[in-house]
């Protein structure tokens, strides 16, 4: 079959110019999709840019129906990470919804990894993957607590904060957004306690809160040290 | 006992339908305690959060009698870390304190992996214990060294910065607050020094920290490491 | 000699009472020397505060004596790092210098982890101390390449924002207290680049630097992960 | 040949002399290089730093030719790390350029390791270039990652922010400074988010974002563990 082979195969010689065609696609729909944003821009470059998109949209519709009518199973590209992405970046397009899920094709640039078809890349996805099986439960549990910890947080600082600063923090919903910068440690300084009892409260939580913040670090050190640890015994 | 098998257990359909009314109930009480903080509410919401804030206390309370009635050790449940949580989340309310520990309720929100049975959420724990218990004798010297640090810092830049920003370091009490702010690098900006001397420490405080601060980190990832190599060697 | 036995020993009950008599010194030393720096303070109290440190710094004296005198080596207790700070901490007041070390005292602290006589705090330094050997080298190569990197950030960020912000980065010597802030990623946000050439160095600058920063948790992690190892072997 | 074994040794006298005055000749331009940035300067200073750095460059010059005439291989060294560095260090001037390059002169700093002939900081290089072949493959893919979650982000908080805060958020290219300063957790706070949907989806991308920065040290202690343990194994 002859589009199976330019469309789903990068080891030929079409299949390779195919995969780049459409990476150069990528990279286009991306840099006009940031040039649109420019203010000021004239009502000629405005037409160009839209043209564009209509002509890289159409394209990559193509390119979708061409890649769900070659998949070995449908489905399962329809359902794969990329076939979510590949659908989201032309959905909005025909629905004319308010949306703009155009942005979400830069993960389509991932496939460069597959096109260059880096043994080595592939082995560090690996090796990535099996550490990550390793603490899958642990990735499953620190979020969690990171969720209740930064609830806790913001409700701690709408107490202590509420009375002194009632416009910054008139509720624990608006709180949150303090406790995701203080913690995360991003501390953009739009928000932050006044009253002794906050600034006490922001030291404990903290404290703990930087306990946790290393965990996932320590985590993947320890996984992928597992992972390394079982290659060089293979090799043995 | 019947209703021990419904309070204690969660293997079975009744136990289980208790566990995911009780965690519905902590959900519920923590939305609408965070309602309850939004400014400008109606008396009407006001009023229906109240009566609902009775009606979930009231439940908390049957519960907890419940759970100490039907404890095999009722002291053992009394004093461990849930039942403190169970208690202090509702004693406020009968009290009529003016400290408001609601908010304590989302750690009870740790239960629903006990109920979902992981078996690798709780090999997960029992990892993470194991490589704390590698790592106690550190965890306990650090925060000792991180809080000497700490004073040490604020009496430097007080010493530095208090004439040229009295108002800003007035004393090394206030000059905490910019040490914790500055060590754990979240640097809201409300504070920061001016002299040369106060920005010269604060370069030489802050590589110094930076260093403490990724020692539990480094803890972490080789307590774990161990943890997951003594795995390995008991799986061979 | 009973003097030795109360002043170095920690084994004995004079001795142990010995230690937390001073330990209790210095920490009301410390309080007292915060309380000090509180604008407003009544002249009683300023009184109060002036008499309690005469007399500590006069009972400070008296220890710091008698540690020399009950010395087994006096030369190695002089240099020794808890030498050095006890003096430091005494000295300013006999010089009536400018120079106020007396917050020094607070790593006197550290004390307590000897008279506590923690084993698995000695061995947690021990084996902190074996990590350290085993990465001395990077522990020296690391910070020179900070400093250079600091340097190079300064220079290139001045290159780029002196002409924009004359006021904010007037020289190579001012930079640098912003390549301080942003590598460590306090960000206090006093000084940031404007220009579409600074943002760009900045991005380039912390790419590099956050994987510098990343290296000594690594560095920490793998050599600790190496002595738990050895502990490991060893027990076996 | 005398002149090979001033220059390119430096286990001769001549040769650890010549290496110790070039290190100074870095060190004092360096110094001058960054008063020269230093507003208000007398014009007898501004002249003596000019006739200092016509000095330095001509010594820089005759050390470039000599290090590329008695190179074994010239090309090796010409297109060497330190070989760039030392023609960009001069170029300029000659150029009459407006870029000035001569901040890069610190990089030279680095030979100092060499000149000392620290046989540790070899081999802390050489572990440290082994760790990183293991993990040659990561070391690409995640800046790559990195780059397209920023590029994600900013096109994100565009769309969120854009119509709140127009001058803030003009275009995608604009909001890319924010996704730096956020994803690094700086945070200087010259632009954040505003609306609820901004400060939601920077939480989002925070907690990806967090994950995939503790990728870097988890690598590196996970490589530089495997590479020590392999030491350990060799020597027993």
């Amino acid at each position: 079959m002859k589009i199976y082979d330019i469309v789903q195969r990068s080891d030929t010689t079409a299949g390779r110019t195919f995969d780049f065609f459409v990476l150069f696609l990528i990279v286009f729909s991306i840099i006009t999709l940031s040039i649109e944003t420019l203010p000021g821009l004239s009502s000629t470059t405005k037409e160009l840019l839209n043209l564009s998109e209509v002509v890289v949209t159409v394209l990559f519709t193509v390119e979708y129906v061409l890649r769900v009518a070659t998949a070995p199973s449908k489905k399962d590209y329809i359902f794969s990470f990329y076939g979510i992405i590949d659908l989201l970046a032309i959905l909005p397009f025909y629905l004319a919804l308010g949306i703009d899920l155009r942005s979400i094709r830069v993960f389509r640039l991932l496939r460069i990894f597959r096109i260059l078809k880096m043994a080595q890349y592939s082995k560090a996805m690996e090796r990535f993957g099996k550490a990550l099986s390793h603490a899958k439960a642990e990735a499953l549990v620190f979020p969690c607590i990171t969720l209740m910890l930064l609830y806790f947080s913001a409700a701690g600082i709408y107490y202590f904060e509420n009375e002194a600063q009632p416009e910054n923090f008139p509720s624990i919903f608006h709180s949150l957004w303090w406790a995701v910068t203080t913690l995360t440690t991003v501390g953009y300084g739009d928000f932050y306690p006044i009253t002794a009892g906050g600034k006490l409260f922001t030291f404990l939580i903290l404290m703990c809160g930087l306990g946790i913040v290393a965990v996932p670090a320590g985590l993947i050190a320890a996984a992928l040290s597992k992972v390394l640890q079982e290659e060089g015994r293979e090799q043995d």
